[in-house]
């Protein structure tokens, strides 16, 4: 982990509601992320990424998941079958885009040697991606199952943010970004549920922080990648709660993330592989599994507001957590200057 | 019409393409709206709204078109056809809730006017609505068939926005809402095209205008209107270009004008009808119709962009606009303070 | 209510699952059905049908629903809050092309008179339709507000088939159709539940009854109707239970009625809108609602397989149900010579 | 190539189009089909198929493509890819559930090898699978990136069908099944399309031939199979065209090919996994690509008539073409008693 302060501590933004102990993911009791990162020569930095929800024997014991497409420009794994049965039912990948295969063997096998599956047991696995090809050589087989492997092993919860796992060789709008997290504690009458968002950004437009337009104020040249020829990109986005919610449920929460990359100046690219995945730790809304009662869609706006603040600070968090790195045929991306922008922000918020 | 400036005039705000003449959705070739406002008595404060394409015989010459949902909470008319055919064949009508079937009605009777109906011809007519209950008796038949009409017969490029038409009783935010529009016009090789907005707003969240926290700076309490037993609100969204896109294109257009909606401080919230319903008025898009190329897709991410802000502008354009209402059972929606936002707004802009 | 014998009472045709006692979707507790028909002068043939789960103050008391769309070219109302809660909270109305404003507003008079809406309520009603535009003047306003009230007055589990209500002026493949009901009763461990289907057929293709190609043998001409220049038609399926399903179950139940259609010979023409509107009366589907134990996704094959045989037998009730009509402009659509039908299929049972 | 009779030879089924010269998804010009089987030991009974729309560099001239789902339970990749630009750009992969990373990364090989993939060039790739478990050991790395490339180097029109390639495990009802194929010639004004059908069939229900409950008449047990504890099982089709279609009316045809298995006897078990991927070879239906006009809605109906009858005897075909497989755990799947079948079906067929 570098040691760099991450957003948050600048007190730069407002929340809502109050940020979980680590402002991360990990804050829902269970989960837990685990990266590789694969920095090797002039043109491997890539890596992958692994989202644990943290259930015993999750392929048996399946969560209730949903999917949310912001644009669905990428290579994604899985969709059709959380979006059938409403369910999560193997730890969530998140690789370079032609590393999509080689992370969906690598938690089959994971799966095959934790949960001793029947002879015609498939799992369906939820891998993303981000095209991390300016930094990255995307067409060498740099992640194999063994990486994968030792992504699941790493799994912690205080885990790095920044250039590391599947962020690793990725970027944001004109700067270096990568993973990034954060989350948030919500009361419903008597209790509290936690709702966290990881991120891996990959995406452009013209960086907004906090409503301030960072980018135009740094000479921004994003908007012109974007033009015809060039590609746009991508934002993965892992969203977990311990509320007890229904897949249809938790697919509403998760379309609002996208409502928090808008807040950082994205429109959603046409060429973005946008996906928000969701789950919740309690098993309660998969159907006859128990008889303990959801939340209903009264309590929703809450959650929706989270989804929106946790996802866009977690945007920050990857940007001011990411340092400048050199790449493949020696293509060079930035760090923002985080101190600088940092004044940016504060001169704005001395005027009001 | 009123004389209020409008939005745009005061100069907040950029646009990343050059606006139309009359920064409305009409500046579309052939584009026009017309409303019926009715302020009657203590109770009735409603109206309807039409947005007409402009195509002689729509209902035989359809056109490209597409709806995208943000929150399906309204009582929206036509969609499962639109989704099914890619096209729009009758004039848009947007109304308050219980007036969708008024509104359904009436449209028909114009196009059986119009049209020359065959025996067996039942038109597809798109109709949205927003729920003005704060201020208007929605269980009072407001609106009837000749309303529609008379909306109809005051097609014009030069209409209104504010407190009329579907805008008459509904809100933005904490303040009195209604009518929004804004347009752009963007360059494609050689060719210019115009991307129009209107909106018909009713949602609150935090306002933010152009990236200021005007809501908190003014002390706006909306948020706990969202807290349960209160209802959210929604937002209708017209938008029209002359760019030949085909539906699927049109669809992808459309999406993005939710995340203009997110810049204003939405969340789109639980219990908001959210929808865009966006139309071609080159008939390229239409399969069999006619052998002039469709725009590719590598130029899409102007038209996101321009949804985008479109969207956010016609947002504050309504809220502008806008004038202090009175209405059902003495329930007062204010205009927000204009003088005193643009105060605010400048004062940020300063300090940069 | 006609004397003619229904069609499961000729034998014809096996049940995976004992039917229920009326063979009616009238058989879910609760569950009634109302029509009122409109047969006037040459050319009124028409009615709607109002389908009632019998939930006491429905509105506040909503219940799991889904809608599945077959093929979207037809005027269905309420689909978007369905598909965005789950649920439905109003009667479902079964009526003609362009009289669905009118049954719209029938729907919320009946729930303003019986359930106290406040000033804010703004029921979401799913109407449906077909085009019976054939032996009815479908331009002229032969349905109002009142007869969806008589409509809601006659509901009644005893409900007719054929032509009535909804199925009037409707037809099925070459000859007369109308509503036609069905339904099962399945066994859960020791629980025992009732699914049925209620159909408004008015659509085509190449009869086929218990795969017999009975159309191919009377000489059924009904394929060049869907021919260019031709309406092909629709069918509207509304499907009840008893059994705790969530609204995502209750989708992929609804969705394998069309598999029903396909086996009587609908391919779903392109200009049909067949619509499949489930729901359960068991209210434990709906979120924060109950603690009460869904089914789980393992016992839906039953269910399923129950969908696609109730609404095939449906169809076949509606056929044999329905009786020769004349209208519109002089013109007949046959009944179906049930006694040769049942011959023809007889002598293929024997050969077996 | 084994030497059975097809199933089309025996002159059980009637077609409402001519069928193509081979009666195979490869009489869509250009289309190529290749196989790779894998017999190995005991436990090895699975392979590879390649559906090729025989394009030059695909990638780069993507042609119009749409995934349709009949029950989500599968581990199909690319579908989001294909939603969203309505292309298709690589060769399809049918093959076992546990190697779909294995194809997908055999094809990006494909690709990179044959199409000079840029640095950030990253393919959409479409890989359906179905579970043959029974047969064979899934948990087996049997099909490794070699096996992909040589099902590839195989690819010709004049492929095989019943056990071969990606069903070379898999089953039908109670029997043995695998590929089948089947297609038509279509008619439109002056000009001739061609339709073609592949399926790699794996599930199950009441088998029907032609009407004829053949799975009743045989003493079929399968129903039971679908019981609690038992999984049901998928069929994946792919769908190829010449004519003229955008990505939205490829969608609404391969909707149809469900209701060509709900005629074989499917109900779409709660646990398959069925998808119709389907194509045209005609570029014309990609935005921005050409002038040529598309085909009208008007003429859908014979393609959705097609795209059922050419499924439905796609899967008789690979019933047909199978032969009896011992395979994991020494578990047997026999062939269909084709004689006896025939036998079956004409003892019907003299009876009408």
């Amino acid at each position: 982990m570098n040691n760099k302060k991450r957003f948050y501590e600048y007190g730069l933004i407002e929340a809502s509601f109050p940020r979980g102990k680590g402002n991360k993911i990990s804050d829902v009791p269970g989960v837990r992320v685990g990266h590789v990162t694969k920095v090797e020569g002039e043109n491997v930095r890539t890596g992958v990424t692994i989202v644990d929800p943290g259930i015993q024997n999750l392929f048996r014991n399946k969560i209730p998941g949903a999917i949310a497409v912001g644009n669905g420009y990428g290579k994604l794994t899985g969709i059709t079958q959380v979006e059938e049965l409403g369910t999560i039912e193997a730890p969530i990948g998140l690789t370079s885009t032609l590393s999509v295969g080689a992370a969906l063997q690598g938690i089959v096998t994971i799966l095959s040697g934790r949960e001793a599956l029947g002879p015609i047991d498939g799992p369906n696995v939820v891998v993303g991606e981000v095209n991390d090809g300016f930094l990255n050589d995307i067409h060498v087989d740099s992640i194999n199952v063994e990486d994968v492997e030792n992504a699941y092993k790493n799994l912690t919860e205080d885990f790095s943010v920044g250039n590391v796992g599947g962020g690793t060789g990725s970027r944001a709008f004109s700067w270096k970004g990568g993973i990034g997290s954060s989350s948030r504690v919500i009361k419903v009458e008597n209790k509290t549920y936690t709702l966290g968002v990881l991120v891996q950004t990959n995406y452009g437009g013209s960086l907004s922080i906090a409503g301030v337009p960072v980018g135009k104020l740094l000479g921004e040249t994003d908007f012109d990648e974007f033009l015809p020829g060039n590609l746009g990109g991508s934002c993965m986005v892992a969203l977990a709660t311990d509320a007890p919610f229904s897949s249809r449920q938790l697919k509403r929460i998760a379309q609002r993330t996208f409502l928090g990359l808008a807040r950082t100046g994205s429109v959603i690219s046409p060429t973005s592989g946008d996906y928000a995945i969701a789950f919740s730790t309690n098993r309660a809304g998969v159907e006859g599994v128990g008889t303990k009662m959801l939340l209903p869609d009264s309590v929703l706006y809450r959650f929706f507001l989270t989804a929106v603040e946790a996802t866009e600070e977690a945007v920050y968090d990857a940007l001011f957590a990411a340092e400048t790195m050199r790449g493949r045929d020696g293509n060079v991306r930035d760090a923002i200057p985080v101190e600088r922008v940092v004044k940016i922000i504060k001169s704005y918020r001395h005027a009001a």
